[in-house]
């Protein structure tokens, strides 16, 4: 008996649809309490779920959508020019209520902006966020948002990426009291630029947070904080150097080390080993972004997922759902909201 | 024979002025033809170069200074209530050209606001930036700028950020025709903020740049650009992020390796010639930051710095003075400027 419902965008993502299929199939087993409503091109979709044998399973519906969001199109021409597209079907069955939540491994931008349009954000909140979780020392995890929705915010948006970050973190890392923190340059209070001066004063002056203060660089994943805010720019651009840093090292030792064929052999299951810790190190390639603060739970899947990444995204769809995240954060921003007027 | 004079602010650093002198000591030799002014404590630093059997040496002169700037000061107080910090009267020597660079590894803010103040900036220049050789894959280098001067930036400064970075590519690290990039949350044009994309027309229309276009926080080590512009604030914490992320993968090497004793060896000797790897990938531990866009070459050490580090910086800066690059940047500036106008 089926007491949640999903949409998933069968067409996103860089390796089409087998993707999505290969998940689904998986996640049929994982979540029997879950109905799928699979969204995409039903002459495409039709062969991959009969390879599977799964055309007439009792958990999905197939929605055909006449459309297809590409990588490349920009978010205001596919909004325009693409109505029936995959993406934007599986986000109105989140907006009319048929579906809890949706996936997606589509076009980041489009998928920022139909939810927007579609979903709208939730009372009181000014703009959605990208927020994903990143791995800490110790093997915890902490939120951090925005991951690049939002190039340029204002203090009172980042304010409440705050308050919707300490939510989320209670809820899905189940952590008690969450400590938010603001990246920063620096440390001391008088680092930094206008706008996060300015939004420390909110997150200090605020009750019903837990601030903790500025954070550098070098926190991100030291365990310091459970919620991590900073504008869209820069969380996009610190993520993404750390990536960048990852593949340095990694051609770094593949092409420093000439020893012993002994060494050599280690060093080859080592970097097996060590491909695979860092693979957990690159939350937005085996974990979903979650875009937070609409009026529904939207999960962006990475572009490069595979089905097990595009697993991950599916199971953090049904978390979310299941704990009614936005409900959840519309009620945190109303207390917020109210003790601040 | 000396034929460049070089100012050590002694007293800077987190470990005190035995760092400096220990470093001096391996730059004497290595620079038979560079003069020492060794600025501070007359009284801390007199026994320190005794012990190095240095006092009397004829590269070096002590220069007395009764204040030291602490790491903990803010910049407006240590300029106002400092001005015989040996920072300052470092920072002095270059100005009235009795020296021709300035080395310290005393706190970055009061360094770059002194800097300003006593060196000014070269003519058109709008503001100095801090600029450090990031690794790239194969070995190379390239510069990054800035890395927390200039918390916000306008496009035009931006602008002069990639003239300056591309002329010292070109003078240190002897390419011919430095790629200069700009540093983006997207590839696409229509992808960040305002200013970032203003600064791209700007680089786009100057035929004295060869600018290759945005490029993303994964390609900040990949290669693909000589000179990564950006502004301080997202220069400085895509940079520590990196730091961050290396703590991270050494603390996950060490807890996550339980294996055959022979495994655990191997890893042991790797862990450590990661270790190395890595400290050859922290350029602001064991390489001076450039302060470039002032009337002289100031070289700001990391406040961590061992003798090995500020000795790196003191070659940095020699290398600087001897190619004059103040004066080929005030050349190349004043050739772009004129070249808009």
């Amino acid at each position: 008996m089926a007491t949640l419902t999903l949409a998933l965008d069968a067409m996103g993502g860089d390796h089409g649809p087998s993707v999505v299929i290969s998940a689904l199939a998986q996640a049929l087993t994982t979540f029997p309490e879950v109905h799928f409503i699979v969204v995409g091109d039903e002459a495409e979709l039709t062969p991959l779920l009969q390879q599977q044998q799964l055309l007439q399973h009792p958990q999905i519906t197939l929605k055909h959508a006449s459309q297809t969001v590409t990588m490349t199109d920009k978010p205001g021409y596919s909004l325009r020019a693409k109505p029936d597209s995959s993406m934007r079907v599986a986000l109105e069955l989140v907006a009319n209520e048929t579906a809890a939540a949706c996936v997606s491994a589509g076009n980041t931008g489009a998928l920022m902006t139909k939810a927007y349009f579609t979903l709208k954000t939730l009372p009181g909140i000014l703009r959605p966020a990208l927020m994903s979780a990143i791995p800490q020392q110790q093997g915890k995890l902490a939120f951090m948002l925005d991951l690049g929705a939002n190039p340029v915010c204002d203090s009172d948006t980042l304010f409440q990426f705050g308050v919707m970050g300490a939510e989320a973190a209670h809820q899905v890392l189940k952590i008690e009291r969450p400590r938010v923190a603001l990246l920063n340059m620096g440390e001391e209070e008088i680092k930094g630029n206008d706008v996060v001066k300015a939004t420390a004063a909110l997150l200090q002056a605020s009750e019903h947070i837990d601030y903790i203060g500025f954070i550098e660089g070098d926190d991100l994943f030291s365990g310091k904080a459970d919620v991590i805010v900073c504008d869209g720019f820069v969380g996009n651009i610190a993520l993404k150097s750390c990536e960048g840093l990852a593949d340095l090292l990694l051609d770094n030792i593949k092409s420093n080390i000439n020893a012993h064929w002994l060494t050599r052999w280690f060093v080859k299951l080592f970097y097996q080993r060590l491909q695979k810790s860092w693979d957990w190190l690159k939350p937005d390639h085996y974990n979903g972004a979650s875009l937070i603060g609409l009026r529904g739970v939207v999960i962006k899947s990475h572009g490069d997922a595979n089905a097990r990444a595009f697993f991950s995204a599916i199971e953090q769809a049904v978390e979310e759902a299941q704990r009614d995240l936005p409900g959840r954060i519309r009620d945190r921003v109303e207390q917020v909201l109210l003790a601040q007027e």
